[in-house]
């Protein structure tokens, strides 16, 4: 049986799960495979805080450098986009496999890693940085690697799917709800990176990459995240037949790329739309295959222990059979080099307004789409009952981003119109 | 670039998928993988039918043996097991790495053709024999190999669930579904493969042994088909919160394996009770992950089509790397070696009686049931406006299922009963 020294970076939530599973697992590992990833080194500043794992004595150490350089596969498991970049570098330069969770760095920096590893011949695996547990990089790449990539639909962040589910289950607010996600320890304590959607433009960011063959960053991915998201629209969208989630968006339009993060109205009845509280979902939709969807938990510290050690063993099977970077860790393919600009996305809108209950209203912001060729799907406006202020919501066919824009800043300043119009996207999926 | 050649033996339904998928995107594959398989020769008894792709001169021949001869990649899509496994064989003893989509030869005979693959040092990949173009084989083995699988619940035969699906959409009877599925294609004029769950059982031995180490064969799993399910027992299930789906089942029961193919009640909010129509799911838990779910399309030119050449892409890629077998075909590795009887399987129940409406009725059947300690979950009687006979149905908390057997028997003989016991098994999922 061939053995490999496992040596994990950052002993945090996801360190001691890794740590866990190596150590609880690592027989069944070793049946399937024929390989052994052998815990040898963890090093974090803080080695004397109980993580709930057992962990062997000459394990624990708070020198990196000497991790690295005693391991064959090295997890950086640090998070940020300094010091992990820096152990990443490190251990790849020196030969080593590289193993990240790490979207952020990876998103921002995607390139340069991978060149370096390039360079040096290491294998750099990163499955756990989207969707967690969900094998999603090893099938796109290799289970789909047959398919020309028509679209991803992701749900690939679990703080703000719990915050939409409870909203609608509930009937809150979002504001409650985030606090009470706060205090369960579902969302942190500055949310931003979750609920502002930075997260799933990541994740989008690094489908996107592996989907067309070129890295686009994380500044091409269109992002609004869930802030702004009021109940009334949750209610008003469940009531034409809607959900909303926050999705990651991936599309091939006509030859160009198209990468948006954006609270999204989807059918009840797709199955995208059921996928409820911390889980994540995405889907992928290829020329050949049609549509695929892949399901399951989207963090936490056993679902990406899961994911994480998958990668541990897939490095280590190359090393055993002396095949690293069979599958590199991205293969710049070109297929689409173009993106396409947020305005000329077409895409069906959902529109809120909030207007004055008066004659010729409608008439008024009908006129204004149907200038620009908008047309409206359905439309719903509830009677009023004493209140002067009226919801009138429209769903809309498909129509250029650049032109509902323009519709909106000619309804904005109409005198019936009491307040910024609310403006969501849908897809039918 | 390395080129591999590819032969396909069979050029059916998915023998044409292949090549077509092979002359489109075989450039896509090169691109991202750095390898490619290139369609070299196709043999067939029938070479002059049109299949709607074409192929360029000199690659259709009715001669295997030169195809198996002067390819480095063999796909078998004859089907059946008898001439599928000797054209398998052969390629195998050749050296050749093999390629199937062929689940009943691998239920049946897979240990024989591991055991040829492992002798010649060869590489066998059968991705599409189970679900079709959903990368369930690669997710098992490599995506979640740090998991001890706890249960396995597929939605395997596109068949059976696009029958399902009608019956409880549209209320119709079973008959009348299976008689206007076989006019449309999505059935076979000999249906019993698939709605006797013969086709699931095979899947379901093939996901068995992947799971836990060791190949338990066709017989090891208890199958019933859809054949016998009535309207009644959908519009029962649904009044009771649940749909009925006719899933694969495995599951690790404190040590033992557990594999049965039934119609099987389940919650309908559950994710996997959505899927319909002819789709495919397969629902995978393990003690690291939690529950993943994985779907697509389980069978189709297209589909299939995908799933053979990730296969083919990834035998290239041993080739290339020249690392055959990285990830064998099987690794026996007994996690556990014996299964329970059907007999000590505990399972909740539903049970559809159709009772005298007299005195005393509910009263001797829930007696039967108490006194073998199988207890009652909810229960409904509708009123029976004017019939005689009334339907009583009953689900059970979990019971094993040699005691609520021997119940039905003492049910079956009282004189208030008036036809069969209606029997069906809950999975709360």
């Amino acid at each position: 049986m061939k053995e490999y020294k496992v040596g994990i970076i950052g002993f945090g939530t996801v360190g001691a799960g890794v740590a866990e599973n190596l150590l609880n697992n690592g027989d069944v590992i070793a049946k399937r495979t024929g390989v052994r990833p052998v815990l040898a080194g963890i090093a974090d500043l803080d080695i004397t805080t109980d993580r709930g794992v057992k962990i062997p004595d000459g394990i624990l150490t708070t020198d990196a450098a000497k991790v690295i350089n005693e391991s064959d596969i090295v997890v950086e498991l640090v998070g940020g986009t300094t010091i992990a970049k820096k152990f990443i570098l490190t251990a790849l330069n020196a030969g080593k496999s590289v193993v990240t969770a790490n979207k952020a760095l990876l998103a921002h920096y995607g390139e340069e890693l991978f060149a370096a590893a390039e360079k040096s011949g290491a294998d750099i695996c990163y499955e756990a940085s989207v969707a967690g547990g969900i094998p999603i990089i090893k099938s796109l790449r290799e289970g789909l690697v047959s398919n020309r990539i028509n679209k991803i639909f992701g749900i690939m962040n679990g703080t703000c799917n719990y915050i939409l589910t409870r909203m609608e289950r509930e009937g809150a607010d979002f504001a409650a709800v985030l606090a009470d996600a706060q205090k369960l320890g579902y969302a942190e304590a500055n949310p931003s990176l979750d609920i502002d959607g930075i997260d799933t433009a990541h994740k989008t960011a690094i489908l996107a990459a592996l989907a067309y063959g070129r890295w686009f960053g994380i500044d091409a991915v269109y992002t609004e995240g869930i802030r702004e998201l009021e109940l009334a629209d949750i209610i008003c969208a469940d009531e034409m037949g809607y959900r909303i989630k926050l999705l990651g968006i991936i599309k091939n339009d006509n030859g160009k790329v198209q990468m948006r993060v954006h609270p999204t109205l989807i059918p009840k009845d797709a199955l995208l739309a059921n996928i409820n509280d911390v889980f994540n979902g995405v889907m992928v939709e290829g020329d050949t295959v049609g549509q695929t969807l892949f399901y399951g938990r989207g963090a936490g510290r056993q679902a990406t222990a899961s994911a994480v050690v998958a990668d541990i063993t897939d490095a280590a099977l190359n090393l055993a059979n002396n095949c690293r970077r069979r599958v590199p860790g991205f293969v710049p393919g070109e297929q689409f080099d173009r993106q396409i600009t947020e305005d000329e996305v077409v895409s069906r809108y959902y529109l809120r307004l909030q207007v004055k209950d008066c004659p010729g209203v409608i008439a008024q912001v009908t006129q204004i789409l149907a200038s620009r060729s908008i047309s409206i799907s359905s439309l719903i406006q509830h009677e009023t009952r004493g209140k002067d202020v009226v919801s009138l919501v429209l769903l809309t066919h498909p129509a250029k981003e650049k032109e509902i824009r323009a519709a909106l800043s000619e309804i904005a300043v109409l005198s019936v119109n009491s307040s910024p119009v609310k403006l969501l996207r849908i897809e039918d999926i």
